[in-house]
């Protein structure tokens, strides 16, 4: 029991560790700042971090936390590019948006056994999961560890 | 036992497929590709292919799997910032210590039990592993697994 928990409490501290750094580098910005592009031609970063916080928010759901709280910004930041939209939600709502999405995640984390974090995602049916039960919701969690790592290595780029 | 190298094998499964995704991005490049900057007056993407190598390199060490391949790596990629040495190593060079380093830390994963990723790193003394566990070797895994997420995010701006 022991062990597992070791595990568990290690991806939870990784996790933790980049948001805090998500925090620090996108809540200091202003709304000027945010339009600024990481690389000329490339992603502003407000679609950045509207890209995380529609990426955490769809994980409530895959981990049986609860049902997204902004199911529109999918429209905004995942399924269409940067500078593609007449209108996206904006800086304000952005960074209410990933401070509850954030809140409500780790309080279903908290509530979390190591067991439950061994069980299938939602986006995995019963059948494929017997088949291969890695994709489990550990899984999930160190994906979007390294996606938000990703990302934070490009917006970082634009703010030093 | 079993769900404990569950967790094993997830992490070597999210390292093995940043990995593979560095291979694919770096491997791809010619001499001419790598000295061509992540955005303009950032680092190119020798020095990131570099930093990486000898970041990895250090692992061996860090995990007590053996000694680095290419200590020499460290002032050219790590210790000092890009363009500021006279000489660095080739784009030859980094390509063989890449694969090396790579083949020599993934022959070392496959030989640890589940048990041995909770032993402490080289870096942590016993005292300071007695009052904190969780500087351990897996968290090095998953730390090293975000900051190869981190430079690739980085990277691929230079190559898309």
């Amino acid at each position: 029991m022991e062990t597992q928990g070791s595990y568990v409490a290690l991806g939870l501290k990784v996790w933790k560790a980049q948001i805090e750094r998500a925090d620090k580098l996108f809540g200091g910005l202003s709304s000027q700042d945010v339009l600024r592009e990481i690389a000329p031609g490339r992603n502003r970063l407000i679609y950045l971090w509207g890209h995380l916080t529609a990426t955490h928010d769809a994980m409530l759901h895959l981990l049986k936390i609860g049902e997204p709280l902004h199911p529109e910004f999918d429209v905004a930041f995942i399924s269409n590019p940067d500078k593609s939209q007449a209108a996206i939600p904006s800086h304000e709502q952005v960074r209410q948006a990933w401070n509850a999405i954030d809140g409500e995640l780790w309080t279903g984390f908290e509530k979390m056994s190591w067991s439950d974090w061994l069980q299938r995602h939602t986006a995995v049916s019963e059948e494929d999961f017997a088949k291969d039960a890695s994709r489990n919701r550990y899984a999930i969690l160190l994906g979007r560890t390294n996606h938000l790592s990703y990302h934070l290595g490009q917006a970082g780029l634009a703010v030093k």
